[in-house]
């Protein structure tokens, strides 16, 4: 590739990471690189027709691989790492979704125990119109069909954690990872605080649509074919995962019970506005009470994510970020001009495995 | 009153219901009845300036006073009231809204008990233009201010509740109540399960608009004139309150942990789905969990409250609630074009108290 | 009767209370009264063999039937009740406990909502011994065998609640109700904060024994006579329930999730070492940290309940509630030698309903 | 050491571990073997005093240092590992506790977040009579002092976690780890599912006592110079931690919200009672129910932590896990009689860090 700032990752299926933190780097970028990437469903590819259940083409621990990690040169401790969205496209014409014993947020589940059994192990195949940008529902027990539109998404995203742990990439927390939210699609900035050095940035988890919640713990999951920029803003702390979109900063918080991660999201929205746009702590609480929206993300992963988002247009007109979000934007346009700097990638499926 | 089907109710000060049960009903109506109602701010009105603080202005429990309760003929246990919300409107040109000690999302409280001393006690006046239909945020600690759109809705709407009980106007739960989603507004017919003869309808706790979780437990408080008609569904049951605009089926539960109310709210609107409109269980999951938009309500009142909603035009052509929505719009737009129906009343503020 | 401060109850079958507030008082009692009662079990007596089941035999909301209320003469908001346990004795030899659908630790529940169909529902009749005093546990699906220690106690004892509101008895709550805490024991002293004139007080939901947290959400459910004194402390207020016994002060929380339960007994305990025993609030949460016992009472109700509890062995000598345990204590133990103060009454099962 | 199977270890500074998982093994044992072990304090035995505050002293994340881990050979996943706890004897004559800024359960925390400022950081040192087995409580605003009993345990056991996954030795969950329950006493027999080859059991966090639920976050700390046993039972499983003493079987079970925990150590119990007692689940369900005793671990950390246990004088005369728990019983009191073989040793606070 003659541009080096453009660096292109498809995974062999030996290749992907399994973990946030304890995988080593798949490669070293600078700041300021553009990935064009290769994810694979959360499913390693594996789940292509009703027939396949989870439990039995699916290995535990090997479940949502990572396209990464990458060392970001220069990242450390305290700085923030800027991932702007490019381009989130599917990579094949279906994708799959399904129930999963003892997981999602209308069963009981492994921490959640009751002494029930669990829901039945269905599959859904979601058949996608890239031209049209839908997804087809088709019932199983019925012959209802509907057309959603597609609006695609990576549920994980994230960076090596804190306090020497590795964490799987199942796992929703302050480093990112699997926070299974729709913001998280093309047009944004992602912002990640470093733990470590390097950062260690992954991503995977592609959906090619996803409700608020994400009830049945599944979503209409797909490999996709990823463009993003990286950006390193040195110096400049994010305790929990940000996004910005042309139209909203968006704070997010991930634990458990679900009102603590209202909480972080929403007392990061709050730290947000004062450290930014000049609000007092408590102006900052009661405007951010009048103007937020506040979609949930997950409420079925290890710990269950909400978002807290607040219009542009109604701040006080600050720099926020160094104005990161708004460079990168013109950048990914310019790519988006000149295909050849991050072309659309041929979908290849291949089986892979730990 | 000429038309025997509009009912006028501007409760004097000591008129207001504080509980929902346990009121003697101000008015027994007739299914199809349009009311035209006056409700108080949440403070009684007490609440004015910026040196007006909660704790000193208003006496626990008489907060949150309720317009109501009505009578609703012929409703027995097992029907389903469709309260139609024709016009929510700002009954003054300004709104309260404050920090309460040990109240909120972000301050320990009463029950998520710290040692930890309270949050400073503040008011801000929201200026309301309601030609422009803003809601003016004036910063106390600098000179921000910031025009929100007014999106005026009721914060309180419900009936009697089950097993003997009489809750205060401050709880939200399966009889509706306090549950505080701004989906309330004008527009939208609200589905209550009745539990007793009459059912014992009352609303409140008008806001000209609030964040989605209400995150400092206090919206833009304000007195409004609200015109709602009150339909009688015979033998249709509703376990959890419905919400049904013109774009989206809704469905609510109240709990905590939050979770809980997730999941009451997605598990109802799954069976909305199975019951209404075709799907099986299963099916109705898997649909759901990528089409539903999951906003929270409130997460700081006695139950916290989470919303489940899906766009109508994804569903089957099926009738719901025996099209009661359709057809109280069409009402509701015959009251709009005939203004003598149903007037816009004139503020009347005036303090009252138990 | 001749001696004017003891009062015997027994209900006839219409007699019960089904709520802690808005049920009219059955007598009114002088401060000092001995109260002889007669309660029935939670199912008001239907569940007598393992055919019985509760979804046939018993009618929501006509569970956990309550003997009271009794308005106590002088009692008002601020002061403190305080309820002597004499004895608590099974009024017959067997006692019922099963598993109720939807109800229970170990199951998704009403407000746990999921899509799983509910346990079995199965009875279990345990006999009692009064003589050896156990509670004979006999399996239903092995031949399994195992006599434990009857350990009578009352899951349900409170006063009307405050805000004007009625609750369930199968609710626990700042005013008492169904607590279901092994702690309600003989020998025990319960304070109670008293909400509305003459408290209301009630009691029922006698268990021959229970575990802590009553996982499957039923005890060893039996019919009890039970003598309690029942004394008015004056201008001494009490926030939630507490129980001295001759060993230990034991706060008491209510709510959901636990860990606010939790939040609220431990805070409840450290301000009452601050008030009457002398420590600062900080050194309070330190010495209760290393002291306390916290033994879960009921995780299955309406609201979970946690009990803390520290030896008064370890505390300052100073009197708390103005002795009035140890003055009770001696009460009972008169009324023990006078056996014709407190007779033991006999078992009266009779059928009861709404 | 004459004797192959005691391995003394007393780590240099530098030669903690400060995860389960991701640490080097610091030696490699046969089962059977006796570890003669000193472990630091949570705080790395820096906090000596009551200036000492652990926000200067101690640098997260280093922070709870583990001795070990130790590689039992043979371990395998499937198997189970019994670690046996002949001795924990306090290494110093003084302990240490302390509130930590945002942690704990009576204050809000960095995932309970609030706009409050956290509680003071205040520093309580305990003196330890060794011979009177006691500890001093000296209060710092009055002149308060109590004696209360010693009662050494270990707030940190555990193994390295499956998933690929290394966890802070702050976090515990289904390896193990920072449970803090006073049920890990001498005395007890652990047992732990071995998750990856070589088990990598290591252990930590002495606490002189605890209450139960260890309010404030902080236990009364304190070096241990400890013996246990280790066996390996190849082909036995155990899903959460358990624990069995001379009267009673124990689950644990680490999760939030703190129902959650509560589920999964009923569940387990249960399960236990099924596996090896002879039981059906639902007469176990309901056995439990009334036997069970169900005192709190945690309710500050990052998963909060519940036990179960029942007594075994109340079961079935069965074996479980192969009657280890007595034959470990049985070679701890020969080393006993045979102090040679593990030997006190001498205190040894030493600095130590990263």
């Amino acid at each position: 590739m003659s541009d080096p700032r453009i660096l292109t990752v498809r995974p062999e299926p030996g290749e992907y990471a399994w973990t946030f933190g304890g995988a080593p780097p798949v490669a070293r970028i600078a700041p300021g690189t553009v990935l064009d990437l290769y994810t694979e469903d959360c499913f390693g590819g594996r789940v292509r027709s009703e027939k396949d259940l989870v439990s039995e083409m699916c290995e535990f621990p090997y479940l949502n691989p990572q396209t990464g990690p990458f060392h970001i040169e220069g990242a450390e401790q305290g700085d923030t790492l800027a991932v702007h969205f490019v381009s989130v496209e599917p990579a094949r014409d279906w994708a799959a979704s399904t129930t999963v014993p003892l997981f999602g947020a209308l069963t009981s589940t492994h921490t959640t125990a009751t002494l029930q059994p669990p829901l039945p192990q269905t599959v859904w195949i979601w058949q996608l119109d890239r031209t049209r940008r839908t997804a087809l529902f088709r019932a199983h027990d019925s012959d209802i069909e509907a057309e959603l539109p597609m609006d695609p998404m990576h549920g994980t995203v994230g960076v090596a954690p804190a306090n020497l742990e590795v964490r799987s990439a199942l796992v929703p927390d302050a480093h990112g990872g699997n926070m299974d939210t729709p913001e998280m699609r093309a047009g944004v900035t992602c912002y990640l605080g470093v733990n470590v050095e390097g950062a260690l940035l992954s991503l995977g988890d592609g959906h090619a649509r996803q409700g608020e919640g994400e009830t049945c713990g599944v979503a209409v999951e797909c490999a996709m074919n990823t463009v993003v920029i990286v950006e390193l803003l040195k110096g400049v702390t994010t305790p929990w995962p940000r996004i910005e979109s042309d139209t909203h900063i968006i704070s997010t918080g991930s634990a458990r019970p679900l009102e603590d991660a209202f909480r972080i999201s929403q007392a990061d929205l709050v730290r947000w506005l004062v450290r930014d746009y000049g609000f007092s702590e408590l102006d900052a609480y009661q405007f951010a009470t009048q103007a937020v929206e506040s979609p949930l993300a997950n409420v079925c992963d290890t710990n269950y994510t909400c978002v807290a988002k607040i219009r542009k247009e109604w701040l006080p007109a600050r720099e926020t970020y160094r104005a990161v979000h708004a460079r990168l934007r013109e950048t990914a346009a310019t790519c988006a001009e000149d295909p050849g700097a991050a072309p659309p990638a041929p979908a290849r499926p291949g089986s892979l495995g730990p």
